[in-house]
């Protein structure tokens, strides 16, 4: 019964959605709102960008400047023998991998930085294109991995020195080593850290992945 | 500088898209046509992801399985003292955190693995909704970083054990217990197999939220 009304609603109504059409397009004007939403978007966006870069250099510098300064030399019974003992981060394979994973993410971390931190300036935005944002989100995945697996390689081999070797009755080297072992466990939670640090760096690329 | 021309490239633009917009409609008509493209573009990357899945639980059975398999007795001889030795997969944290995360992702792919095959004979999308997707690529992230952390914890430990101990003169305690060493390696191998099978599922996550 509505029918004839609405045809006649129609024909009525035809020139009105013409003339708004007309007026103000509104499906055009969406596309340049949208593009300023993308500007206007980032500062906020980009400040955690470079802010993270910043937190993971610093902890990734103290992670490898921490690590590269332990040893000790101390002395230990052994069955009744004083066996010398002396400790370096370079006697063990996992420490040196710990140093090179994070001097490398140290590096990333600054040239990354360094980009923020020039585009900001001339106000261009952090993430010019799709291509660029994978490219880091692959660099951050890479290093967020290395990096736990440096912390993790290295904490299991304290954590052996620390509790004593099950495999036979050897005695804990971590008692008459403890500054070598302090040292090492605080290069390890730096390097924890920065791995945390990337994730987050990981998540905020895949935000901008499926946000643009 | 850009502002102004772009300010009247859209003034330029205007009355041209009115004119497409009233003959054809495209900005409408592309709506039903994406959303057929996410329902036809899915039985590729569906099998794709139960593929991935399956190879993930059967590796991350195999590292169980292998590692928890994993004891030997033998002896050695340390300063002139036959000292025996006894080998098994319990007596390292590194070990137990292995076997515990490879058990957990084992778990988590027979999960997704279920729910993606229910789905695909009920031809519904693997990935319902956005949610989801964020949610799956959470679980794929946490446990491709704890299969990182706890293949490069076990290695850095067995990497001990086999090239011996540098902070004094102890034997290599690989040579006696070769058969337990390799145990470990395999099951440090599969690990790491898993560790990649879910970074991929990882990537195909954040593809899936960069396209819709």
């Amino acid at each position: 019964m509505n029918g004839p009304k609405s045809g006649l609603e129609v024909s009525i109504q035809l020139p009105e959605t013409k003339t708004t059409a007309a007026e103000s397009g509104p499906l055009v004007s969406q596309r340049p709102e949208s593009r300023r939403a993308v500007v206007v978007a980032h500062p906020k966006a980009d400040v955690m960008h470079a802010v993270l870069r910043l937190l993971c250099l610093l902890s990734s510098v103290t992670a490898v400047s921490v690590m590269a300064t332990a040893k000790q030399a101390s002395t230990i019974s052994l069955y009744g023998f004083s066996v010398p003992l002396y400790s370096k981060w370079s006697f063990s394979d996992s420490f040196e991998y710990l140093v090179g994973v994070s001097a490398a993410v140290a590096v990333h971390s600054l040239l990354q930085l360094l980009i923020n931190v020039s585009r900001m300036l001339r106000n261009s935005p952090i993430i010019p294109s799709r291509n660029h944002a994978w490219l880091i989100f692959a660099g951050d995945q890479i290093f967020a991995y290395a990096m736990m697996s440096a912390g993790s390689a290295a904490s299991g081999v304290t954590n052996l020195n620390r509790t004593g070797i099950h495999h036979s009755a050897l005695p804990n080297f971590c008692k008459p080593l403890h500054v070598f072992c302090d040292r090492v466990a605080v290069s390890i939670a730096f390097t924890f850290f920065s791995c945390f640090l990337l994730a987050i760096s990981v998540v905020l690329d895949v935000l901008w992945l499926s946000k643009y």
